[in-house]
C-alpha cells in the first residue's frame, strides 16, 4: 500500500527522447462498507465506491460516512476493518468495513432514499441545491472566535508542500491541510482526488473526537467547490483557503454558513471572498 | 447563463488591502432525466446531478448518458429540452430532459442496476475496478492509422489555453480539447468539472454522429484518472494528453485499451506513458 508507484516513462522535448524512472500516484477504488447489527451476520451493506490513493483509508471511510450525514460520532463505530488482500476465502479487496456499536440504529431505508436524493432530487419537490446540501451538525457552533493573520495564511502554501510526500515524487496528488489560528499546518492528507484528501482529515478529527473544528482552518491545494465546501462545513471549521480559484457556488455557501474563503493564495497574495472579518 | 459571474474581493498580499471586482467561475447544479413513453404522460426518469457550469447543457446531458453506456446512438434521441429557469407551473431549473424516441427501449431496471454497481459492486461478485468499467462500444475500432507529432503535440497547450474563453477570466475553469493528427484543435469545451468538459465534447460528438473519434485525440488542463480514461476511451480517440500528471490506473487502462498517454505537457516538453508508437 503505497501511494506513488515507479513507471517507465518515454520524455519528449522536440530535440529528444530519452526513457526515465518516474513515479506516478497510486489510484485505485476503496469500497466502503457498513456492518451493522439489523444484517444477517456476515453481511454487510455497500455504500459508495471512491477512487483514491491508498492510506488512511479507515479516516477516509468515516469522513466519508460523517460527510454524508450517516455517522454522528465516533462513539457509533465498534471498529473500521481493511481489506488491502483479500482475506481468505474473499474475492473482494480495497474494501473498509465500518462495523457499528451494537446500539447504533442506522434507518437502511435512509440510507437508500439518501444516495437516491444525492443522485437525483426532481422527484422531492425541492429545488436541487436544497437537496445537495446536508444538514451541518454544527451548524450552531460559535465560530466568531477563530481569527488569523494575513501573514499567517500567506506562509500556509509552504507549510502544506512541506507536508506533501507523495506530491514532490509524483505532483498527482491534491492535498487538505489543518491549521491552527497561527498558521501551523497541523494535519495533512494527499489523494488523487481532492474530496478523498478532505474527507481523510475530516475522518481523522472525527476518529478523535475533534469535531467541530471550530479552532482551526483547512487549506486545500487546489480549487474550491460546493462540494469541498460542504465537507469543511460539515466539520464545523471557519475558513477554507485554496491554492486555486473557488466556483461560484462556493463563495455562496461561504457567505450563507458565515465561513471565511480565501482563493488564489499563492506568489504572496491571496483574495478573500467572504468573511474577511477573520483576517486580521 | 454565463459561465463567469462578477464578485467582489479583498486582495491581501501582507503590506496592503484593497477592494476589486473579479470574476469566479460559475458552479450550478445540472439533473439529467430521461423521458421515455415506458413512464406516464409528463413523468421523467431522474438519472444523475452533476455540478457544473452552465453552457452547453444538452451536450453535457448526452455525453454522460454515453459514457455511462446508457444511450448507444444519436437516433435514439427525439429532443433534449433544457428548463435555464423554471417552466410554468414547475418549480425545477437547472434541469436537462433526454426525451428518447419511441422505439427506443432503456430498460429501467438495467438503469437501476447500473447506479447501484456504480456506487457499489461488492455484491456483483466481481472486483471493484471490472464492475466501474463501461463496456466500450468501439473497442474493436482500428485505431493504429492515427500518428501525430511531438511537435504537434507540445504545441497543444498554448491551442488549447486560446480557445479558453472562460478560463482566462476566472482561472477556475477546466477544459477539454479536441485534436487531430495536425495538432489543430478542433473543439474546446470548459467547465469546473474537469469530467463535465470531456462529457460536453463526447456529447458533441455523439450528437453529430461523429463517434468513435478514432482520427482525434483529446488533450485536458488538469490531470488524468481513471474516470477521464474511460470516458477517453468510450469516445473511441487513440490518445490523451494532459497538462497534469496521470495516475497509476489510467495508465494500466492506457496499456490495456491501446491508447497512447501522454502527461505533464508543459513547459515544452512531456512525458509518454503508454503507446508512444503513435508519437513520430
Amino acid at each position: 500500500m503505497s501511494s506513488s508507484h515507479p513507471v517507465s516513462i518515454q520524455r519528449l522535448d522536440g530535440e529528444s527522447s530519452s526513457r526515465l524512472l518516474d513515479a506516478v500516484a497510486v489510484e485505485e477504488p476503496l469500497e466502503i462498507r457498513l456492518s451493522l447489527d439489523a444484517l444477517m451476520p456476515g453481511e454487510h451493506k455497500p455504500v459508495s465506491i471512491t477512487m483514491r490513493t491508498p492510506g488512511h483509508d479507515d479516516e477516509l471511510a468515516v469522513g466519508f460516512l460523517f460527510s454524508e450525514g450517516i455517522l454522528t460520532a465516533p462513539g457509533q463505530i465498534r471498529n473500521v476493518s481493511h481489506w488491502g488482500r483479500p482475506p481468505p476465502g474473499k474475492a473482494e479487496r480495497n474494501v473498509a468495513v465500518v462495523e457499528l456499536a451494537p446500539d447504533v440504529d442506522i434507518d437502511l431505508a435512509r440510507l437508500e432514499r439518501h444516495f437516491y436524493t444525492t443522485s437525483s432530487c426532481g422527484v422531492c419537490g425541492k429545488t436541487s441545491i436544497d437537496a445537495l446540501r446536508q444538514e451541518r451538525p454544527f451548524a450552531d457552533t460559535d465560530t466568531s472566535s477563530f481569527h488569523t493573520t494575513t501573514e499567517a495564511l500567506l506562509a500556509l502554501p509552504d507549510a502544506l508542500r512541506e507536508h506533501q510526500a507523495s506530491f514532490g515524487v509524483t505532483g498527482g496528488l491534491h492535498a487538505t491541510g489543518l491549521f491552527n489560528a497561527l498558521g501551523e499546518v497541523v494535519l495533512v492528507r494527499e489523494d488523487v482526488g481532492r474530496h478523498n484528501a478532505m474527507d481523510k482529515v475530516v475522518g481523522r478529527l472525527f476518529l478523535d473526537d475533534k469535531l467541530p473544528a471550530a479552532e482551526y482552518g483547512m487549506i486545500v491545494s487546489g480549487r474550491t467547490s460546493f462540494e469541498l465546501m460542504q465537507k469543511a462545513a460539515m466539520a464545523g471549521v471557519s475558513t477554507l483557503v485554496a491554492i486555486g480559484a473557488p466556483s461560484s457556488l462556493a463563495i455562496e455557501m461561504a457567505e450563507e454558513f458565515g465561513m471565511t474563503l480565501v482563493g488564489f493564495m499563492r506568489d504572496g497574495r491571496c483574495n478573500v471572498y467572504a468573511n474577511e472579518q477573520r483576517i486580521q
